[in-house]
């Protein structure tokens, strides 16, 4: 049995559990204001080319997005988002928990397309009686979307232009944050993020470590005593350093974008795979989650020695299913894969 | 200038304003625990056909959807409304501010298709992963819906099916439901719907009230304590003598279903008038609010003399616009509306 | 039978119930947008002597407390109270509802003491450790308080200096403000009221209207899109018309300070009778609301005759209750209190 | 310079960091579904003593309060806690952020007296007028409570009677469980108050693990679809398996025990060390939190060699601090602490 269910299937990198290792007896001061949090503050504003950023630790993903959206709009406002965006869809009413609604608009491959975005947000404002609606007051976007897929680095600034516009921050959940930097087509850096973003966050949980997303404020918009508000929130961790330290690890000599450039060339063999063995794509996904279409007899059959995640029914015979790389796939794993996929290629048999 | 901008343009129904003011020395408790309230209470089982039904007096729309719904739903819950429902779209988030997230559904000419909402419980409940998405906890609909249409009682009967089989319950926003109960064509009368609705309420405010919806509660299941969360929500009136006197007023001979024929009567004329006139229906709307696509030059023109209110941009040259009818719109409106419309028909002119 | 119970058992003044039925049926745009509301905001600003002020109309008290606190803080900061504050114990946990908390502070006869409050603020920020408890972001008082007491205008100057210093608003919650006004002893005028304070409001619930209370900003500090927030409560008002012409009735003419006056006129005789009677007050109130300590087998007695509030225990044998007056206390009612408790005086008697 | 400022200041007990690396690559399925968490429920279980509790476990202490307390409550009721209880003070409005308001009693060393929470009850229900009250609804303990003191068994029983006669849930909170456990003087066991507890933690996060609290529901009283509330609230961790990890080490073996056994037996070496050297005591704690007041002169010359707690200012001259021992407390430290207390005492010198 081999599992390419998610990217959080296995622990953390080694190197992570290291340095946690070396560095357990130090006393250190809780809640995120010990040595290594700071050093690894250091690091990811030198990496994100943003010296003045702020960057703060948080524990989850969906704690990172409504964290971050609810501390940011104001009481009128919610946030827009892809109508497959994870905080319209997959956090169980996070955001709306805090009193904000989503406003969730169409989306393509997983993206918001900056002209739907504009359209929605003329729209709002033309209406003279939008006082009655709730006022979109932030874009969320991911990146790489819930289907993998990337913005360019025109997408991004086109949105962020709008953002700009309307005076409203522009926010990426960047769960995945690696694994869209280390995909062969992109055109969009760390440095280029932080620049058209208000604040982002660099995925540590989907990247190798057991736990922690850097959220990343580049505009000096950080909210007004932001521990408190994380502290209300019932996110603040007592021993900070478990972040911190690794954070610190991710962030020296390039671990974090190591673990994604080996996540990423194992989801290329493993589309080349998937290609020579005909399956079908249900869209492009340059990252290292890939979604393939399935018909439910195969699935059934598959499962017995691959675990995969079930996405989504694609219709009454097929389902979409999703294979995901991480630091942890190892060439075994894949030919094990080519094996199945592909019995008579010559591929070493499981 | 007339104005037919909405159904809430006049007072109060002058038989309201003449038991307030013959009341208006009594000593009467507060809180809504007076003898009005309580006449109110009995007479409004007693027109739905449901003894055991718990009666309760709120102030407004937007109030009592957000008390019913945040009330009712459980933790892991959101309520289930047609994309257009006004709590999806026109209560600048007030669902979302109790912490429960609006599940939209596409629509039909304002209404939730039975067949949509089947598909949506299964699919929710055939992804085996849901564990991370909002349970549909309630069914919200309004009657009439926010473009005048109505449900049919086979429609609500498979609504409440629905519902029934997932142990949901069905809400019905009955702002403007004696326009509803009023239309020549429903089959639906006040006691079907009590029987087929869990909870509804009989809208006051826009049936000719200064203020004021008569929540139903038809199956025993009041929210223990439901005047310390009606509190909780600043939604408890001092003098709720205010609304006890005002739907006493309404339900004494009829005069609720008297106020809505009258302006089922005036919609039904002005309908004539706007057909003989040429002008385009947005949709087929059998009660007191009818909407209308105008070209933007000729609506600029109308404004001049007739308020109407702006609905929805249809394309770049035309618009949807809302005329609504009331207890308090005359036969003299109405012929000058057709005067300005039906320039040479013998009108009287305005 | 005669009631004190509150002021809130009699309907309205008769002057706005004939200005609700004199303007019936004027065609009025809605949510606080018509003409009413406009001059009644003009009559406020200027009795207020602050022509820079906005004034807004919200339904009832606690939902006022509610909306301005919940609007005004932010996300990291509560609401310092008094622990007998109307906010604190008797609105069902409203603010707490908005996620908000009340610091709750000593109080003596209702009222924060200036030096406890300044104490309050050093020693919260004395402690180097506070980032882990909720900020005090705005000071709430009473005038008059639950007890109906009274702030002199030193207290209030100096309560107002504390917030200065710190930056955060006072709040002013004037549930029952006329009482206050025309008390005899007072030297605070609704002029000083405006320019110490950064919000309150004027209730009329308690001072002759249906329902109402005006909400003044006195420092161009509205909270942004103040509308949609309201409605987002669900507290925004269709027929707007209720509470502007209301409003416009009292501040016409003097209506409200007249009121006000022959309430606090009502509760100087009603003092007197105690007095005489050798009832003993539970404290000296000078406003409409007088609290008497009563042995529970005469408050029995008592009570087929006069209905009065509960307000608290005393001790085993004692209750303390509440008797107060309002624009409908009649000198006949008096005469029969008077006749009640001092049965051979002389007086009327029942 | 020693630290003895929290039981946190160290990173995990050695035993708990080689399990994760042992199992760290070891493909595993996310949100507490893994094997880790299984094992570590049925262990906790047994110490329990309550085969049919549920078991659930959480990164923090706020986050499990917050989480219980919110997810218990009925939407009309509020917590009882002492005013120096965590919730009320420490976690920045956590409580209340989720809508429901902390119900304040007067505490004696940290904690709540049986008699007082029994008149508390009584008088709420007395009086007739608590609809406008936040009902109590659950009461909140900790144990060992924020001044490290401990109920006995009688108190608790006490207080589980109380909570009963008004059917609401009894809930501890155990952040620093095990301490109290091994206290010397405690009468209560585990089991006792699994049976006297209607909802519990225990705490890892002060108690030798990076993060994690263990939350046991006794009376098969879990919340319907808890994971979903969980994740509503950003609580819910990917890795759920650094929970369940970290939990089954901790219940393996007793090393939970054993940790707590070794920070107390520290802790009584350091209450004698302060007692020869004439320290005053704040109070009597008998687990692994010492607090003690100091002249404030005195308390900045001994910050440069130790680092303690600040508590709380005890008068103008003097202050209480917090000393903690925990698992990685050494004797060598307590040496150099009793080196520096008592220099003429033959301790080895720093």
């Amino acid at each position: 049995m081999i599992s390419f269910e998610s990217d959080y299937i296995a622990g953390a990198h080694p190197q992570i559990l290291k340095r946690l290792a070396e560095t357990n007896l130090e006393t250190l001061s809780g809640y995120g204001t010990d040595s290594y949090c700071e050093s690894a503050r250091e690091k990811i504003r030198a990496a994100c080319g943003c010296p003045q950023a702020d960057v703060e630790f948080l524990v989850g993903g969906t704690q990172a997005n409504s964290v971050i959206i609810s501390t940011m709009l104001r009481d009128f406002e919610g946030v827009v988002a892809a109508k497959t965006g994870h905080v319209s869809i997959h956090e169980a009413g996070a955001i709306e928990f805090t009193g904000h609604k989503v406003l969730e608009l169409p989306q393509k491959d997983g993206k918001i397309e900056p002209s739907v975005l504009k359209k929605f947000m003329e729209d709002f404002y033309a209406d003279g009686n939008h006082e009655h609606m709730v006022f979109p007051g932030m874009v969320y976007i991911s990146h790489p979307t819930e289907y993998g897929t990337l913005y360019t680095k025109k997408e991004l600034t086109d949105i962020a232009a709008v953002c700009r516009s309307y005076q409203i921050p522009l926010f990426m959940d960047g769960a995945r944050l690696g694994y869209g930097l280390m995909s062969r087509g992109t055109d969009l850096t760390l440095e280029e993020i932080a620049k058209l973003c208000d604040v982002f966050y660099i995925g540590g949980t989907k990247v190798g470590a057991l736990c922690g997303e850097a959220v990343v404020f580049t505009k000096q918009n950080r909210p007004a005593h932001f521990m408190t508000s994380v502290k209300k929130r019932g996110a603040l961790l007592a021993k900070g350093r478990l972040l911190g330290i690794q954070f610190d690890a991710l962030f020296t000599d390039g671990l974090y974008f190591e673990i994604s450039r080996h996540a990423i060339e194992a989801a290329e063999r493993m589309k080349e795979i998937f290609k020579r063995a005909g399956l079908a794509f249900y869209l492009e996904s340059p990252t290292n989650q890939q979604f393939i279409i399935l018909e439910n007899s195969r699935l059934e059959l598959l499962q017995k020695d691959i675990a995969v995640s079930f996405w989504e029914k694609y219709d009454e015979t097929h389902t979409v299913v999703r294979f995901a790389t991480s630091w942890s796939t190892t060439d075994e794993q894949l030919d094990k894969l080519e094996a199945m996929l592909l019995p008579g290629s010559g591929a070493r048999e499981a």
